[in-house]
């Protein structure tokens, strides 16, 4: 358990803290002009009741938008918490040094032209972030918009927030964001906005110099004031903090919801240039969300629509739901969506069925019910379907499609009084409309407690999420524990690998392999296929010839003493020619093995996420289907069983057209050991390759065939 | 070419001009409450500048509405041309009567409770349909919500339009729909109409007893005032039909975007109740979709959005895009889609991209172009990106991403400054928006000449649709000629075949199969080994016994004659003792082939499009992977290529891993010639299964090794 309790210290909350306990915000570069980058933070806090104190300071005027204003931060009398810095690049330093002379625990850059446009910008971000952690003090940015705590009316940002005139003042809920774009920030502020929700934290990260995006989850984990973290990502620093940030707002039951671009080239060169983040594999990131149960969203609106309706607080008890549509084709779509995103749509009992079906003979009762075009004379054949599902059907969530409901007058008004005193009848079931009408219709009806959708495959995709939240923010679901790391599994640092070192160090951390023998004569490979029993293979076994095959290294199929006595001469021969310098370490003889069902083990050391294990199917249709599942390491056997579960080749090792199943306990044991062995030395190895990896009948367990080590 | 002329032949524009050219309309069942499904038309004909006559027909009433009514049909003096039925199901048939004698043309019913509810109500049909036909008068429905010819004022429809006061007047437009569904025409009715766009005519077929989608997409792509054609669909009768009408769009330059439920099994079954049409395999009806170049949308929103940018009329000239984002971030999310749909991003010129990172020097200017927050003190960086793409990048479509631009006045008001006159001096290329803004800006600045949509994706998505229209759009695609199919093709009806029938007649038809011979006796069979070369295999041939696999009726890897005598006597025993009646004709001995690649040939008849060739890679891994591509039969050598390249094991076919490249020649050939023979016995063969069919090395051919073929 110890490393579990590490994984929570990772997190220094004293670093965050003074983002949003800060009761003084120094402006720096305050501007006359409220528009201005460093005149807005001014213009928030006077429009709004923050009740700390701000000092705009501007060496240039006595007062800014009618607060006193100070030349330098050293003339402010008191104590400044929080620094708002929007200079010049060149002039972040010097302000950088005044905010730790005066003692300033936090500091938000806006300024750009740091890490993101070479490596003079970088040098120059290592220096101010070198003067504030000497200092003790907390960066955010450079690069970056700023951050906002809606509720302390704290506004750190140069945001586009309040509107024109300040009729948009901000709106507390209970949402909190980290973004590391800052643009992207203000967008999904609209957005939530436009949809009647509301922030608690609001934080952009920028070029993350200090404090990063896993700091603010983890804070947002712990904050009583959030019930959803909203985050947009594009890359990462520390894989351990991700991880545990992620576990830690799983275990305290708020859903996570994240977009994160990368996943064409054009994209990851996009988004690598933007914040100057690492970008990893992206395959890899989809396999790290799925470990945590964060929801990784493919578009804006999905991010949006997700993270406002599981701010609601409803959540479907299990995955399924009961659907009602006015438009019998519009029901057929809701249910296939359904059936792609994991919801059941179980059908209404016969009884019940039949009571519907005496309201609407020529509709359907199964589910999804269509009443047919009588509701437009009679709505309450459409609060009977909802009601039926709910006390006969064991729904206690119904997805209403309703059209143009509520743009025609008409419609409307039935509409009111039919569905709407539904809500107040059943409180807490999730009700989910899907229909057009007038912004201010819309928001009346949610205010009622609706989610409401003008697309009926998004009201669908935000049903299936709350579903999949549902056992997390109950807290009925049992996570696995971040397994125990064991000590003795590190190797040297340092250490090279030929394959027999490779196959030996796995072996010992639990993953079985071929039997075989190294040999370092002509005569040692005769003896040694001799006793493992024809035939053998024969591989040059060399820490400096890793890509065998493509020298010629392998030789396959040997089914006596003189195939391998010439095997053995022939590969030395090649591999001195390919590869002279080369230190050869002799041959590796191994028995030749048939049957089974080829797999792929391997781990990738990646930039942002650490040691990630990918499983896949083998053979060339790996290539062509990539048919793979990542997991970041290290991960319990009930991750590796999901992880196999997730590919689609899976329905071969359980055994397709009369074929046996397989030993899949062994590919467990095999994925599980792997990925401790990969955590065990995250800092000293950069991949490991093993292909093919066989998996035999049940109960014959699994074995590499072949083993490939690259140290860092 | 005779084929070709007959597919025109298929439709008979006279069944649907009626609908469209009524200079009178009579509503049986009108109603004096104007809210009534009976009463909407009188209401929506006397508000409108319908300018030709409109009979209520009403027993109980002088007057609906204020117009003269008439107590029945026989009592309207003159001429009446299109009747609009809202009677009670068990009214219809006598009205349909009514109008076969008063010489009407065509007529509209929208009463419920036909086909829909069961075989009473599909005699009910039948027989009103018959009455239809005697008096060559079309009808369109019954279980429909009716048409509109908007630029006509002609509305037989009880769809909720002009608004609950008049104030939603219909708009005229170059779209037509035709809608199955009825609810769900009058939804999209207001999705489009939402968006500022507007339709020639809107249909809905609903049981489709007489008329069908089919014919109104053959009107529709001769209609001059049709630009783009929206279907939503849930399933068709005679395939030979919609594919010309397809192909007459396709021909004419018109778009077609449909819709389509039933992906998953509960959605088939809802689909199937709603309007009692037969559902086919939504797999192949994919397949269909490209083979015309239908674009089939996922969603509502993406079936509305697609259709009304291609009625916008701008097209990219190149499958690529110029993307600027005013938040980095943003801009690799539009990359990342492109990628998916598409879409090339290519970079800006060298010295483009020098001129452009003088203006924002700590963005990026390769495309996607982000010029950094400069955008937001000054809006030129914006106006220049965009510009640069348009005369330096070569681009002819731009895509900005512009956020909350439409929402904060201080930027609304730079943009139109900056980006607005952008349109006028470049009024050729495709500029899609995506920005948040109050719904009059949007529409302001699409009438200008943008597309503008909230989320990033559905730009891409839009972009991408409108790109592989253009050639269509353009005339500047030569499409496949629907291919000739021989006559001498056909094989007699009632005909049955064992395997060696089978492969007989696939073989005429340009398929080639294994060497092999029928044998019936042990003789003949061990003679007919020796004659191919051993090793061989031997399968029972019996057309009574398809299966043969499932019964122990295949021997392979007959090394010698002995082992041939053997197999021949127990192949025959075990199929006796299996299927004691069935007549055995023998044993098929062929040569055993070893190498090449494992495919799968197949076809079934589909009941909404007829024969529909199926490939697939073959091997275990199909079943897993569902790797498979469907056309209708017949179709084109080059619609054959098509189809091979749209399975990811095609790159396992072009040789991966340094396996050599397959014979793709003779695989189109086995294809294309496999859709003639199909469509020769459309109405005989119900499935031909050539599993596996190898593909050998390049100019060695591809054989089946296997054969059957099912009659209907």
């Amino acid at each position: 358990m110890a490393n579990q309790s590490k994984s929570v210290e990772l997190f220094d909350a004293k670093a965050i803290a003074p983002f949003f306990e800060s009761k003084s915000l120094a402006v720096i570069g305050a501007s006359t002009d409220p528009i201005k980058q460093g005149g807005r933070p001014v213009r928030y806090s006077l429009m709004s009741d923050y009740n700390g104190r701000v000092y705009p300071i501007n060496p240039r005027a006595d007062e800014v938008q009618g607060a006193k204003a100070y030349a330098s931060l050293a003339d402010v009398p008191g104590r400044v918490d929080c620094a708002f810095i929007a200079l010049p690049a060149p002039a972040v330093e010097a302000a950088i040094t005044d905010c730790a002379e005066k003692g300033v625990r936090a500091a938000v850059i806006i300024s750009a032209g740091f890490a993101e446009v070479g490596p003079e910008g970088r040098r120059h971000q290592e220096r101010i972030t070198a003067i504030a952690r000497e200092a003790g003090m907390s960066l955010v940015g450079p690069n970056c918009m700023g951050l906002m705590d809606i509720r302390r009316n704290f506004f750190p940002t140069f945001a586009p927030i309040f509107g024109f005139n300040g009729e948009a003042r901000p709106k507390p809920g209970n949402i909190s964001l980290v973004s590391q774009s800052g643009a992207f920030g203000a967008h999904a502020y609209e957005l939530v906005r436009a949809r009647g929700a509301g922030f608690s934290k609001w934080v952009t990260t920028g070029n993350q110099c200090d404090v990063e995006v896993s700091d603010f989850v983890a804070y947002m984990a712990d904050d009583k004031s959030t019930d959803v973290i909203m985050v947009y990502f594009e890359g990462n620093r520390d894989a351990d903090k991700l991880m545990a940030a992620f576990r830690k707002a799983r275990e305290n039951g708020k859903p996570v919801v994240l977009l994160k671009a990368g996943r064409s080239e054009t994209g990851v060169k996009a988004a690598v240039s933007h914040t100057g983040s690492m970008a990893g594999s992206d395959a890899a990131f989809d396999g790290f969300c799925r470990q945590f149960d964060v929801h990784r969203a493919d578009t804006v609106g999905e991010l949006i629509d997700i993270s406002v309706a599981a701010a609601a607080g409803k959540f479907p008890s299990r995955p399924r739901a009961g659907l009602v549509s006015i438009s019998g084709g519009a029901g057929a779509l809701m249910a296939d969506y359904c059936d792609e995103l994991g919801l059941a749509v179980p059908p209404l009992p016969k009884p019940a069925q039949a009571k519907l079906m005496k309201l609407f003979p020529f509709g359907s009762a199964l589910n999804p019910i269509d009443p047919t075009a009588l509701w437009g004379q009679d709505m309450s054949v459409l609060s009977a379907s909802m009601e039926t599902l709910l006390k006969e059907g064991g729904h206690d969530t119904v997805v209403l499609f309703g059209s143009t409901i509520g743009i025609n007058e008409f419609n409307r008004v039935r509409f009111e009084e039919h569905i709407i005193p539904l809500r107040e009848k059943y409180p807490n079931p999730l009700m989910v409309l899907s229909l057009l009408g007038a912004p201010e219709l819309i928001q009346k009806w949610r205010d009622k407690g609706f989610l409401i959708y003008e697309d009926a495959r998004r009201a669908i995709e935000v049903t299936a999420a709350l579903a999949k939240f549902a056992p997390i923010v109950a807290g009925s679901r049992k996570f696995p524990a971040r397994p125990r790391v064991p000590e003795n599994l590190k190797i040297k640092p340092g250490r090279t690998f030929n394959e027999a070192d490779a196959m030996g160090a796995l072996q010992k951390a639990g993953i079985k392999f071929v039997r075989r023998r190294l040999a370092t004569s002509r005569k040692a490979a005769q003896d040694a296929a001799a006793r493992l029993g024809f035939p053998v293979v024969a591989k040059i076994a060399s820490a400096e010839i890793l890509h065998k095959s493509e020298i010629g290294g392998v030789a396959l199929g040997l089914e006596n003493k003189r195939a391998v006595g010439e095997a053995y001469d022939g590969l030395l021969g090649r591999a001195k020619r390919a590869a002279p310098k080369a230190a050869l370490d002799g041959v590796l003889i191994a028995k030749q093995i048939s049957g089974g069902v080829e797999t792929i083990l391997g781990v990738n050391n990646d930039p942002g996420l650490g040691p990630v294990v990918m499983f896949g199917m083998g053979g060339i249709f790996v290539e062509v289907y990539k048919d793979v599942a990542f997991r970041a390491a290290p991960f319990s056997k009930a991750e590796a069983r999901a992880m196999i579960a997730e590919v689609a080749g899976h329905a071969v090792l359980k055994g397709v057209r009369g074929q046996a199943p397989s030993d899949l306990g062994a590919l467990v044991d095999a994925l599980h050991n792997l990925s401790l062995f990969a955590a065990a030395n995250k800092d000293t190895i950069a991949s490991i390759d093993i292909n093919p990896f066989v998996v035999m009948a049940k109960g014959k367990g699994a074995i590499g065939l072949d083993a490939l080590i690259e140290p860092k």
